[in-house]
């Protein structure tokens, strides 16, 4: 048989985390590489007994459930993106399998070939892999440690008339990065003014670690749902738990109708009995003080992280300090290529992702993502020296 | 903000069932419309006891999984699969979102806009709509009881040179047909010999009433798997419930891995909770006993709607007995327009599926699809009762 697959399999390019993943298969390896959170804080116990009283309500909660997800879940999410000044309804939102899925559906109802989407530089690279498959164009904005450079920003919009900006303003994946006030404002302000719509993908909000400073959500800066150009996404995989798969949507209740039209030809709706489990963990569980538990862990094996990194002593080594999220971004001196080292370092029994992935263009070869939550504090240190030693053994044969 | 949609949405048809799901919001209707299972047979302390085995199994369980599907779940069901002599490994199988997950991933990674599908007369319409969204162009083959006529499939082929058929051989959706063995031979036969892939759906197949009757699956009749131009998709939804929402596909490995590459940017994995739950449930729970309870309780219900129908003495009304699955498929007096009949039925307080959604092209007007699964005894003696009723209302305005 000759098989004759479609012509959006050439748009594809391989996950590179994916990649990593075949080379350390069988082997035992310290991961700095995924996005993984740490599975000794998951709230098991808290999970089953919600899962009780679904089973509980007796046998309709086996049943079909809605595209647009168990509903009750989605009024008590309201309630939680009302206290983020995030105002909307349910017929606002819809939930997906993981962020991922709105981040696909986003782009099935949106995206034509040829159209173009800005991104920030670096970026997540399962966004842009949505993103080619669909035959998007794809240009990066310049961005600093602020966010995108709004210059460059307005400069691509009036070069390119982009559809769509995609953009992690609060922890971003992987640079770490939080944005400014003043850049959050200025990307509505410009994207309002040229009728960009806005993906604001937020993952790693609630994992922040200054518990006094605030970082208001572009959505939120939008003021209402109804006609903003702005969509935001988040998912429980971080802040509960990834195997729920139980992400969401907010925003315009035109766009996200549109949205569960294609999800029920994609998969007529996501678990619900997840979607009810997690609707009684919110009920029934402190998910807050649950979320000050992490952070304090995450920001502790952050420190930790650092620290090492500082002692590593190898010139030219760059890096901000997180102020929240799962990851560091590290660049290396100019003349190393990360996804060579990486090839060493899994002879010495540790990964990371090549920071060369994250780039939509012009990839900057020296920069390699390091993920700190899913590590603890023995095998931290250990996969560090590992990776010092992987350094020494590359710079020695370079 | 004007939104710029894609076009996609363009070859996006509304869902009838959603139509119709919009006229009853707020009435006491009797369903005969929807594909949904009996609740009360659904087995919920099992699945109460399979959850608590994933719990018992520590917080790793909730930890991201592979986008694959959870591997014990994948060989358990190889074993399932091998029971009907269809042999598989773990590599053949990706577990999904449900079955209609895998015509949504098949449809990406093998047509492209302007590709031919073959689809029997009437078919599923959920397949339809994902077929249109991605822009192929979509040709019915003539079929009859026993399925796809071979003289006009072939003849279709010779015309078109189609990409992919789609069938549903066993207890189709809407018509409740089983293809005879000849047909299926010929169908795989046929194609192989055009290099034209096979999309074997099939959710009912379990849903057999005559436990001494064999209806092998194409997939079956093709031998192998590895270069086979059959792919078989079924799911959970109608033996144990549809809120787990899993299903899976066997194939190819080179086909399953080019969905499996769709599936990660689509979603990165189906819940992982649920695959867990039903792996324990596989392991602990005598699915094949449960199988054959709700085998009786569908074949009775079945019985009395098709007595309750030959009580209607409607002239020119006709239908076959199913010998298994779901649904009804009813053909109306030449003149009646199942869509008009409907808008009365729902005043009077019944919904059915009218038959014209069910086809590719060249409607036929005159049928409608009856579901006896879903409703008890008494609903149905009274929904039936409603039918009429509307019937005697439309031919009187008519």
């Amino acid at each position: 048989m000759n098989y004759r697959f479609s012509k959006s399999l050439d748009g594809f390019s391989s996950s590179a985390v994916r990649e990593i993943l075949k080379l350390t298969q069988g082997k035992s390896i310290i991961s700095f590489a995924g996005g993984l959170p740490a599975e000794e804080f998951f709230p098991i116990e808290a999970v089953g007994e919600a899962f009780q009283r679904v089973i509980q309500q007796g046998k309709g909660a086996l049943q079909y459930g809605l595209t647009e997800g168990y509903k009750p879940l989605r009024e008590s999410l309201c309630r939680r993106m009302a206290n983020k000044n995030m105002h909307v309804t349910p017929d606002e939102m819809l939930l997906t399998t993981g962020s991922q899925q709105v981040i696909d559906l986003l782009t099935r109802v949106y995206i034509d070939e040829g159209d173009v989407i800005l991104v920030e530089r670096p970026t997540y690279l399962a966004a842009l892999q949505v993103f080619q498959a669909k035959g998007a164009k794809i240009y990066s904005v310049d961005s600093d440690n602020d966010g995108m450079i709004m210059e460059d920003l307005a400069a691509k919009i009036a070069k390119y008339n982009p559809k769509l900006v995609y953009v992690i303003p609060t922890f971003s994946n992987p640079a770490g990065r939080v944005w400014s006030l003043e850049r959050r404002k200025g990307l509505l302000e410009i994207c309002k003014k040229a009728e960009v719509l806005i993906l604001e993908d937020d993952p790693y909000g609630e994992i922040q670690f200054d518990g006094n400073a605030s970082y208001p959500t572009v959505f939120s800066l939008a003021g209402k749902a109804e006609g903003s150009n702005v969509l935001y996404t988040s998912t429980f995989s971080k802040t509960v738990a990834p195997a729920f798969r139980t992400g969401w949507v907010i925003g315009d209740s035109d766009v996200i109708r549109q949205m569960a039209r294609f999800k029920q030809s994609a998969d007529l709706h996501s678990s619900s009995i997840d979607q009810q489990t997690l609707y009684h963990l919110l009920e029934h569980f402190d998910l807050d003080a649950h979320i000050a538990l992490i952070r304090e862990h995450y920001e502790e094996r952050m420190k930790l992280m650092v620290g090492l990194l500082e002692g590593l002593k190898w010139p030219g080594l760059k890096w901000e300090q997180p102020k929240g999220g799962m990851f560091i971004w590290v660049e290396l001196p100019e003349n190393i290529r990360a996804e060579d080292l990486m090839k060493q370092a899994v002879q010495e029994g540790v990964a990371f992702v090549p920071g060369s992935t994250f780039f939509a263009e012009n990839p900057q070869y020296n920069t390699m993502r390091l993920n700190y939550t899913h590590t603890d504090r023995e095998n931290t240190v250990l996969g560090m020296q590992k990776l010092a030693k992987a350094m020494e053994v590359y710079l020695q044969n370079a």
